[in-house]
């Protein structure tokens, strides 16, 4: 469908000719009964009412002050960040909600697609300003949303804050060093690391974190038993199933976030070893599923909603015209401790 | 905040006295360099076309042509629905984007919530049409929407078909066939049962045509093996421990959703039963979390995705003025085999 379809829409639905008296009498009764229903009001007998409503919707009837559409905030997701955009959206929503601004959702599936991009497409939408959630954005992407002069926040759960754009993250660094901390504290010594992607700032920050904590303990990191990959279930199935087929496999694995651990859950169950009595596993970012699996899951927890909602903060202040108090907000993580992680063997 | 603060901000938009030139000369550059910055071209130096951007958002500069904002199509849900949602809105999104539609998304925490409901908000906000994803729906939230005339689909991934809204569901009976034939097929006949709540049409219809196979079979459905409870990880736990604690515990446990059917898997794991090997468990809907879990689940799949474009088209025609096709359409579902089902032992 084309620009000139969606022009259609909107003129569609200031066909405002069509009157509560025309509504009334097409349905045989009185100018107050359509108004009542209109209005949401008691004192219609249901038939009525379904009879009135469905003329309503037939001709497309819309109340006279049904001409300004909402203004909007536009959230961007690339895929890999699926499982963690739910949580988002609901720290972006009530803040939103609170000025009256609709909360829009775009997931961007082909970064490489044909024709406009989705950016130009989002762009035409004429948010008051958009919120992009990345583990990776082109400076393609970054100089159009710039240029648009359509305020902009990133927020990076994976961790990549962008120069110049202001930005939300969360304390990577600190949250590898305490996971490293908490297996220590529980007497491991040979830990594997499972890591997210090596472009990935924020997920080197974790790995660092981790390495950092473990040097500090005298325990150096040993090189053999580190990987690192997508932020993926698949990655952590198959790299969790390389460190655990090892003759010296670890007593602990730390992952680079959930979906990882899960694919360590799952690597570990095919290997025939017990969660935590044969191995602890640790994620990173506490999403829903760490509380759905067998055991439970230790995990370092992203405040996601919380990401969210100062996001969407900074950029009404933006979006108002005024200055931001810093251009970049690191929101704390916190260790959750569940039932992964033991000491060993 | 208010109403009048987010006029302010609309208006706050319109502050196109701020030219081109202006912020040339704030810039120190020529127009055609802000031009260049301002459509994205190449050709400006970095540290220039940073200097340009922070000047454009400094002073709030709109190009002249965003004054229109988008049109919006509203996906509501409520908190429960909240796993399913990314997948639905998945599905909504390409067919908006098409139209150049802003899908916003809103979630309803406290539908009791005192001063302007949710609906009035939603409605204030002038949405194009509004998708309901709802598993219960009070007759005054149905009123108000129905009687603002906007276009109104109701999603029903737990099946509670709305009277007078075109709505879009699944086909809950034969998927409630689909999962007790294949459980039958493996031989068992000692068949527990965990269905959604009682209020919802939907979770009646999969526990009623699971009735009805095991009937049409000549294995009546135990109803000590039966248990009913909300759509949630925490009442498949609870009443799932119920049914495996009993001296006659079913071989297998068919359950309303998947996220039931993880809280099944919690409770084997806690009394020490192994799925497949000591209990059957099969759920509903296909959630990703379904791919996580040890085993990996087999499912009855709802096309959520698929759901949420086929509502997304109907409200399209609803808001073009246009007559639907027909008034309630159900997907079908499907049977997904992985490995929490075997022959029992």
């Amino acid at each position: 469908m084309t620009g000139s379809t969606a022009d259609g829409q909107r003129r569609g639905r200031r066909r405002g000719e069509l009157t509560v008296g025309t509504i009334a009498r097409l349905a045989g009764v009185s100018k107050p009964t359509v108004s009542k229903v209109l209005n949401g009001r008691a004192g219609v007998a249901s038939e009525t009412r379904q009879r009135v409503e469905a003329l309503l919707r037939e001709h497309g009837y819309r109340r006279p002050d049904a001409i300004a559409p909402a203004a909007v905030l536009e959230v961007v997701f690339y895929g890999l960040e699926r499982h963690m955009a739910v949580e988002i959206m609901r720290g972006v929503e009530p803040v939103a909600r609170e000025r009256e601004l609709a909360v829009a959702f775009t997931e961007v599936v082909e970064p490489t697609s044909p024709g406009r991009s989705w950016a130009e497409k989002l762009l035409s939408r004429h948010p008051i300003g958009v919120i992009a959630v990345y583990s990776a954005f082109t400076p393609e992407q970054h100089a159009l949303l710039a240029a648009s002069a359509i305020p902009l926040v990133a927020l990076d759960p994976s961790g990549e804050p962008l120069h110049a754009v202001p930005s939300v993250g969360a304390t990577n660094w600190s949250g590898g060093i305490t996971a490293a901390r908490h297996l220590l504290d529980l007497g491991h010594r040979r830990i594997g690391v499972i890591g997210g992607p090596t472009r990935s700032l924020g997920a080197r920050a974790r790995l660092e974190g981790c390495r950092a904590a473990l040097d500090a303990a005298g325990t150096a990191l040993d090189d053999r038993l580190v990987r690192t990959g997508e932020f993926t279930f698949e990655q952590g199935l198959a790299l969790g199933r390389e460190l655990l087929t090892r003759p010296d496999r670890p007593t602990a694995v730390l992952c680079g976030n959930d979906l990882q651990a899960l694919g360590v859950y799952t690597a570990a169950w095919r290997l025939g070893l017990r969660i935590p009595e044969d191995l602890s596993v640790i994620g990173f970012d506490d999403i829903e599923a760490t509380r759905w699996c067998c055991p439970p899951m230790t995990t370092v927890r992203q405040p996601l909603a919380e990401m969210g909602a100062t996001a969407a903060r900074m950029l009404l202040t933006l979006a108002a015209g005024g200055p931001l108090a810093q251009p970049r907000v690191e929101l704390a993580t916190t260790l959750v401790v569940r039932e992964s992680t033991a000491p060993p063997a």
